[in-house]
């Protein structure tokens, strides 16, 4: 029997002590043994639940208990959940969590710490609820050199453009229904602004890469922007708009180039198994030089989801409770990641423009033989779509700046 | 540095060869140690090869060799591939394969003898090339029960598929494409009579219900059968047909419940994730009770994708070599799997009628009043196709032998 204490009880704290609950004859069948809960602190008290008696309120009842080997945090928010962990970490205990806020801001110096005391930090919950993410990337494509991850990091955000492809809802109208469903919260502004999905790239940005880039410095946009015009001409071009979180190689065939990070909408080909991605799903690409592509789906939230991925961590620490496992060096970036503005990319732009059809359609190709128009003679309105060639973000705004109003700049994922 | 013994030199052996020498120093950096690959065992010589003056042609040299600690077999076929594999456990070797004859037919045995001597024996790469499938469903999703595994198993039949659904071609003239692109064998009874995603079914359900059932007890179609009649019937329904290996449980709320596997064309509706998987393209879609479903994709061969696969496992056991490491149990069953003629499935059927219009979709309607007819009127010539409502094989078979000739009757995926 393992002795485990749970940190946080509300959400994924609670869904975790239900997979316990229900699989723990699964679980030791795997391992051999079962897995005990024995404190979860919390502020509250939670007098009607099958383990309302085991609730403390001091960390310090954990930190002094040695039958006590591994600790899950799923607080949420930085303190004091990283003062805690990294506290459960000083003491000898395994810690395993969901806080994609501690992961991404603290994690190379919790891991660290980890290894200092020959203890493990394991963030398998962090990104993408409940799919395999983090332990296949580390493990399963430890044979390659990785170029790049590309992610729908963020449920709330795919469910919205979902509606907005698929309904042909505004922004707003999309918003208002995630949120009737229980998808958004009332404050929506960490998902539809791109912040979680911010800190869950910078986690697999180091996970590939080495090297933890603090969210701060990641050029992020959310999805407040998109409008039901852009996912028509997304459409047209034969794609759809999804928020990617974005993290590579700025020269993909070398290993020691600079890395680059950002978390922007872009406009993903069907070709592209990321277009297939809908609703509240979640699905991570990775690219390595011997796999190629490779991608992982399902749902990146929810209780049980994002439980099962704690608690499989739990179980991999079960079964290799003697051994010295390797714990991954992270790097902790000072600076910010490689200039964005320097990636090839083809932007889908839209002009408002005074001219003609004829005369807007040769202005652009003054500066671009090849782009591609998209909108029709008969249905223009002053409002001309069309896709550049690739060419970099600098150049295009500088071409771009002399032809007039763009009130469309979105990028076409390569 | 870690000793190891390639067994087999052509595609994959090769690719680990390559994909070793590539990024040895990637793989020290994680590992702390390199790759030493001391002897290859091929009947052939390759004097022009880097590694040329390694060729052995006697398995002897290898098992008594104490400096061997992993021996990576990639011969293919059962014998001597299996007698290999179990000599050099029995030697205390660590082995890990890409051969699926050998983990299909011979895995619950040599997962025994391997458990007895404390070594391993890993076979990431005999399922889906080099996607990460066998480690996350044994380690990420341990948390859960698992109730259903389902496959595109095969990209030789998964790229003649996508070329009967886009470009309208016939079964034979997309074989003949396949060929020439060097997609199929000559021969390519294995893969498009569906003998190859036969075995890596078997080797999925083993994974996820611990019983390892023998490919020639599974109900296996493969998809000679499959013509652009029945694409295009299957468009009008909104969905593709995709060559599946599927295994579950009978009843999958009772994970005592009997297990069932077959292999056959599904048509697979446009909101499953699986009918985004195109080209040789495979994936896997996982089920289990706190996960919900998810999805793991990627090339499932070539060279260099099967090889990321086979390194990989060598990396785990290079960083788990002092552990004693939980091995799992497969019972090796005698009989068949459950009968999957009880399985709840919606059929797609065609009747080959000398009724008028009416008269037809009269005689569907009285077996099954809420029966889906997809063939218009306008278009109807002697052939009606119809989805069936959710019944089973044997009640379907027995209501339709009243009405005629069928000329194709396809199950529906859940």
């Amino acid at each position: 029997m393992i002795n485990i204490a749970l940190l946080g009880f509300g959400v994924v704290g609670g869904g975790v002590a239900d997979v316990i609950m229900k699989n723990n004859e699964t679980i030791a069948r795997k391992t051999g043994e079962h897995i005990h809960i024995k404190y979860i602190l919390d502020l509250r008290e939670f007098p009607d639940h099958p383990l309302g008696g085991r609730v403390v309120h001091d960390m310090n009842t954990i930190l002094s208990d040695p039958e006590v080997s591994v600790v899950a945090e799923m607080m949420g928010g930085a303190h004091p959940a990283y003062d805690y962990t990294r506290a459960a970490l000083e003491a000898g205990k395994h810690v395993v969590t969901s806080n994609k806020e501690v992961v991404a801001t603290f994690g190379a110096e919790l891991l660290r710490i980890a290894k200092e005391h020959h203890v493990r930090y394991l963030f398998e919950a962090s990104v993408g609820g409940g799919i395999p993410v983090i332990r296949p990337m580390s493990s399963c494509l430890a044979a390659n050199e990785l170029s790049e991850v590309d992610g729908i990091l963020n449920g709330t955000t795919n469910y919205i453009l979902t509606q907005m492809i698929r309904a042909g809802k505004s922004f707003e109208a999309a918003l208002a229904e995630a949120q009737d469903k229980g998808y958004a919260e009332r404050n929506p502004a960490a998902d539809v602004e791109g912040t979680d999905a911010c800190r869950k790239i910078c986690i697999l940005a180091a996970l590939a890469f080495g090297r933890l880039y603090a969210p701060a410095s990641v050029h992020t946009e959310g999805i407040t922007a998109v409008t039901a015009e852009d996912v028509a001409d997304a459409e047209a071009f034969g794609g759809v708009i999804k928020l990617i979180g974005r993290a590579g190689r700025l020269n993909p065939d070398d290993p020691c180039s600079e890395t680059f990070l950002l978390v922007s909408p872009h406009v993903i080909v069907h070709e592209n198994p990321l277009s297939c991605v809908d609703d509240v799903f979640n699905a991570i690409l990775v690219r390595g030089n011997a796999v190629g592509d490779v991608m992982f789906y399902g749902r990146g939230a929810g209780n049980l989801p994002t439980a099962s991925a704690v608690v499989a961590d739990i179980i991999d620490i079960m079964t290799h409770i003697e051994a010295e496992i390797f714990v991954p060096d992270w790097e902790s970036a000072d600076g910010a990641p490689a200039d964005f503005t320097a990636l090839p990319y083809a932007f889908l732009c839209r002009l408002e423009t005074v001219q003609s059809y004829d005369e807007a359609c040769a202005s652009i190709r003054s500066i671009w033989t090849d782009a591609e128009i998209l909108t029709a003679a008969d249905v223009f309105e002053g409002k001309l779509s069309f896709v550049t060639p690739v060419t970099t973000e600098k150049e295009a705004r500088c071409a771009l700046s002399s032809l007039g109003t763009l009130s469309a700049m979105l990028r076409v994922m390569p």
